[in-house]
């Protein structure tokens, strides 16, 4: 059991018909996908050919912050309000999209696991 | 001159056909607002019906990372996608509204600060 | 193999002396504290005691800042710094630290596994 | 008046011998340096030479991080601890030392707005 499915388990009110499984899971995926973005621009940094990769250290940049703030937002239940999670889930679901789109161009092999952790995303 | 119009002023490509003044009061909105919900988030925790702000805190904390990663983003031109962009505000302009509809049952004054600056928001 | 550990196996360039394995562990739990503390925080709004808990959430919030940047900085690897890494882990650890001197006054489960988790954390 | 100001007369516990004026200073350059630093990193990715200025990236967006995370934290007084503020501010001074350090290196003029910035923070 991760620590999100715990904290979920453990969470004092009523998470209603809440799947917890599958939320641990969209938070956990979240966080991962904020640290392997962060991850993946600074490996550009580091790359020869860093100049042909500067869209895709952006794309990881922003992905990692939308990522950032959407596990933030998950990971709250008091007060909960499903049209502020779904416009923060479609903006997740952006990012990690251009994020995939962008990957492909970084023939290193740790942009894919990059985006095989973004396309596991929520 | 703020430092967002200046790093906008000295960005080194083509920024097209942007509204450098806009798109600088935008990102320091963002920034701005981040800091007045975090602020207003501890302010609640130290009224003596915190019990009943609970609700306002955690709208706050939401919209304080959204707009965080809002002001990130917005602050990037690099491979700029308009898509992203978009939904990204969305989520921001989600958040902040929540964020107004909340504050009005916050009597005190912090919160009146905190939905002033929020509807100015982009 | 995590996928922290997956990114620094393919970092591009020369990571030294580095001891990887200790070096991801440290990563993934800057940010599953990060994701506890911000739950944590959360769970304390729910708390029919809330207001005996602001303390609590207060600190959990400064945690999940701090967890998160420092989480960020040791995923980066381009152009390190020890001083840099030194000093945000000394944040970090003062950070943990009083998350859990702070848990114990909180008698939900929940707090104990945020602790559980704070004391693992470099 | 900023609103940093504004949220610190009206918080609703006491401040003890606080200087409000400092304090929302320096909360309101933490933000701003955040900001700075997000757009620095990305005005690097698109100079000519971005493969001479990959250590002032990394530099700034670990600024723009510990930046952001000690603004949060200054913006906080319920439950305040002077150790907790102590670390993260030393973090935060030597980020701002490095980036200082580093945007000599970097011609541009966007680079001295961020070092003015910069040393201008607490």
């Amino acid at each position: 059991m991760t620590h999100a499915e715990e904290m979920l388990r453990t969470y004092p009110a009523d998470l209603g018909g809440t799947d917890r499984e599958a939320l641990a899971r969209s938070i956990d995926q979240c966080f991962d996908c904020a640290q392997t973005c962060t991850a993946c621009a600074d490996a550009c940094l580091s790359e020869d050919g860093v100049a042909n990769l500067v869209k895709c250290v952006r794309t990881c940049l922003d992905c990692a912050d939308i990522c950032d703030a959407t596990g933030r937002v998950l990971s709250r239940h008091t007060g909960y309000d499903a049209n502020l999670t779904r416009a923060t889930l479609q903006a997740c679901v952006t990012a990690v999209y251009f994020c995939v789109l962008e990957a492909p161009q970084n023939t290193a092999k740790y942009a894919k696991a990059s985006a095989g952790q973004a396309t596991e995303n929520p």
